[in-house]
């Protein structure tokens, strides 16, 4: 057993030939640390994630691996324990001698195992870890612990530990998940030339949507007595958009994206909404037409989702097998197929003419309503649909006149998907200072968007952008049906744990 | 010209051999779409990129590029004009004929160009653009636009336009090094096998920093007036560091980040604070020894900046040019040198002997303050440095006890650098329930961190991490005096533009 402390700096920079697994090519100079110990003290451990163990192209003698027992199993002459570090779904089987076993030696445990990695005999893992010696690291009260060995908990049943939740097979494998479905839009935007933006959270834009703005105060008391005495002179707000902020940035890198937090005090308990979540938004310049922005929000969808389909297939597998068995084929379908496109006009018509009955009647020149939305989805066969040009008055301010009669429609987007509804909303920006101007004045917020009229003044260009609800997106290609089931802590109306 | 609105839908996909630019070489299909004119019209052009037209290893026939006015000159035989889009520092020269120039096509309008793709007979550029058309798709108000033809406008004048500062080189050029060096800090992670986390905005926890935090309430006035009926059930605040929550994830994935906004509610209008600013947090378990911590800090630090330094030379070469000249030799002699590391106990005696007057004497037990950081750094030779082991009493509660002295030292580090003050924080988290608990219930805080406690009897693992300001690594890389000038869109008391 290693007793002392710091034994595990007792480390040495592995071959890193051995090891496959591809995105940790790199990384293995922070995984071990170099050797510093005596000669006459045991060899130095290579130290690796179980990834990188399971990944191992071939038997390695010295090695160490740290994590979490997620399973033991005790036979007469073979203790067997399953390992995690988070690194992969799988865990890595060690093999070990019953001796080893100790009373704080149980599931949830922390451990660090020294052995041999050799190929497994079993058809199911590459290699296992016959171990030399267990320390535990950290024992766990297993009787107050809410997760238990062996058992599928329900998501609503760990919804309520969002502190422990993590070290659940679901929330994990999710939480892989959404940490590469981030990079892989990051990718897909710095490919194409996109310059990243960080628009701001704290916001003094506050006509969007009144009612349903966060507003922000100093904590100390005193300044909030005298009421007029703002932080920032002015009232503030948290973002719902960064949109505006986005346009700015349009004119002067052309292609510019954000991916960030965005907030509504919606006293919704939606499995659809929260109080803050996050936004993928891109705005173009020199974009006339509101094809070429459908386009990027199909090609970042079909993107996005078979990087993360390739680069996390086990952690996927789990909610296409457990969670939602019918999502993979479906999407599957859904990345060969091109969108289905139809305008608002369309959608009404459809509405109109179909055999069900709706709680809101389908009228032109009203919001299309989640019942609505979702039978277009299903008319055109449970795939992905942009609706287009929507009417004038249902639109903010900055949505551009299709002038196709007065005032009467916007060439404006929301794409549909199944089991989800809205998805992505974008249009083009009404870049033409009279119609901006005129339209601004009549709401009576000229002089608020003095600023945002400025650029229009300025080398205006045509323009227009979208932004992508990420949690819906992960709900969507995952299956998840609670919105607070693919966000590390959820915050939504009477609850914000933790 | 090109009168016809839609005229760039006209355009074909290019042969991405011709052009090298290599960050933009998959992003072809998004900056042209499929031809779609009849036959009797013109060639479809090429839509180009400026970065990629300079970029380009040949001469191209019909191509196309749009973007802003930068310098116009009228010569009696030739009309130059150079074109930026922003897709890097460099302008494009188009070369026209008089006859082109038109009232409208002024500094600042927004223009598409159509011609020819040339090597240029210049020494300073590679290619340029031999104009047969010029459209002004949107004029500029020259005479209101704050920002002039040829004027090298001071960061403190351009302030004050945060919508269209990002037009002038020096703010285009930092904006494209914050997304570059963005990329660069996700990718770092990533590469070594960190499970990037979104750690909460809105927060219940309120105990780090009392008076500093910004509060939130729903802007709905019937809901304020009724107190106690928060959103959320209980007082809800804007985050000052992701670290509890991602001690929460390293339980489960071992090594982990964030990257997002946090907030300080402080009054102060120095030139290193701002209201709302970005944080690098990480977090690493089955980590015993600050070293490990500090070496992941280094590395970051200097692979992040050389893959800034690499990936947009010209734009820092802006800043070490123009803005910070000594600030090249100074990173480029970091870059190969070791951090240098002292003790908070070094520190003091070194402070103490100084020959330099304190406005605060120098005491163990108290704070450095900025005075001592600075000659500190001094001292060690305008290096970056490490001071570890500070006393008990000055961190926080999750600070990992030395054991040195009765509550003597705990296992923090500052990263101290030049010009700058402290850039990185970090420490190892107190693991052992027995010490945490007593702490806390010291602090009267033990109900409160529950869930913090939990992480400690379920598995608890020796970790630790840092946080990085992002505001701070940028002033710091490109000698930047000011925060304000490193952040697209500045909040601080008494501003909150836009």
């Amino acid at each position: 057993m290693l007793g002392a402390r710091g034994g595990w700096r007792a480390l040495r920079r592995c071959p890193s030939s051995i090891f496959s697994s591809s995105s940790f090519s790199s990384s293995f100079s922070s995984f071990s640390s170099s050797s510093s110990l005596p000669r006459e003290q045991r060899a130095p451990a290579v130290r690796l994630r179980v990834r990188q163990a399971l990944g191992a192209r071939e038997a390695a003698g010295e090695v160490q691996v740290q994590g979490w027992v997620r399973s033991i199993r005790s036979q007469k002459e073979i203790l067997f324990l399953h390992i995690n570090d988070g690194s992969s779904l799988e865990s890595l089987q060690v093999v070990a001698d019953p001796s080893m076993e100790s009373r704080d030696l149980t599931f949830g445990s922390a451990v660090e195992v020294r052995g041999k990695l050799v190929k497994s005999p079993h058809k199911m893992q590459n290699m296992e870890l016959k171990a030399e010696s267990i320390r535990v690291v950290g024992p766990c009260d297993t009787l107050s612990f809410p997760l238990k060995a062996k058992e599928r908990h329900p998501l609503e049943y760990i919804r309520q530990f969002p502190h422990l939740r993590c070290r659940s097979n679901a929330l994990g494998a999710l939480l892989r998940i959404r940490s590469e479905a981030t990079a892989a839009i990051h990718s897909f935007f710095q490919d194409h030339g996109y310059v990243h933006i960080h628009t701001p959270i704290i916001t003094s834009n506050d006509c969007e949507g009144a009612g349903e703005l966060f507003q922000i105060e100093t904590s100390n008391e005193t300044q909030k007595s005298a009421e007029k005495n703002h932080f920032f002179n002015v009232p503030a707000f948290l973002t719902v958009s960064g949109q505006l902020h986005l346009e700015v940035m349009a004119g002067a890198f052309t292609h510019v994206f954000t991916f960030g937090p965005t907030f509504r005090a919606e006293n919704s308990q939606s499995r659809r909404h929260l109080a803050e979540f996050y936004m993928v938004e891109a705005e173009l310049s020199f974009t006339e037409s509101l094809q070429d922005i459908m386009q990027v929000m199909e090609d970042l969808f079909k993107t996005a989702t078979s990087t993360v389909f390739s680069r996390c297939p086990r952690d996927v597998e789990l909610f296409h097998k457990y969670v939602a068995p019918a999502q993979k084929g479906r999407l599957e379908q859904m990345l060969k197929n091109k969108f289905v496109t139809i305008s608002y006009n369309e959608a009404v018509e459809i509405l109109k003419q179909a055999s069900q009955t709706f709680a809101f009647k389908p009228e032109w020149g009203c919001d299309l309503q989640t019942e609505h939305e979702k039978y277009l989805v299903q008319h055109c066969g449970e795939v992905p649909v942009f609706v287009i040009n929507y009417p004038y008055d249902l639109k903010p301010f900055y949505m551009r006149d299709n002038e196709d009669g007065p005032q009467r429609t916007v060439a404006a987007v929301d794409l549909l998907v199944p089991g989800i509804g809205e998805l992505c909303g974008g249009s083009l920006r009404e870049e033409r200072l009279p119609f901006l101007q005129s339209r601004l004045q009549r709401l009576g917020l000229a002089d608020t968007y003095q600023w945002y009229l400025d650029l229009r003044k300025f080398g205006s260009v045509p323009h227009g952008g979208f932004g992508m609800g990420f949690e819906r997106y992960l709900q969507y290609i995952l299956g998840v049906d609670n919105i607070k089931d693919v966000i590390p802590f959820p915050r939504f109306p009477h609850s914000c744990l933790l």
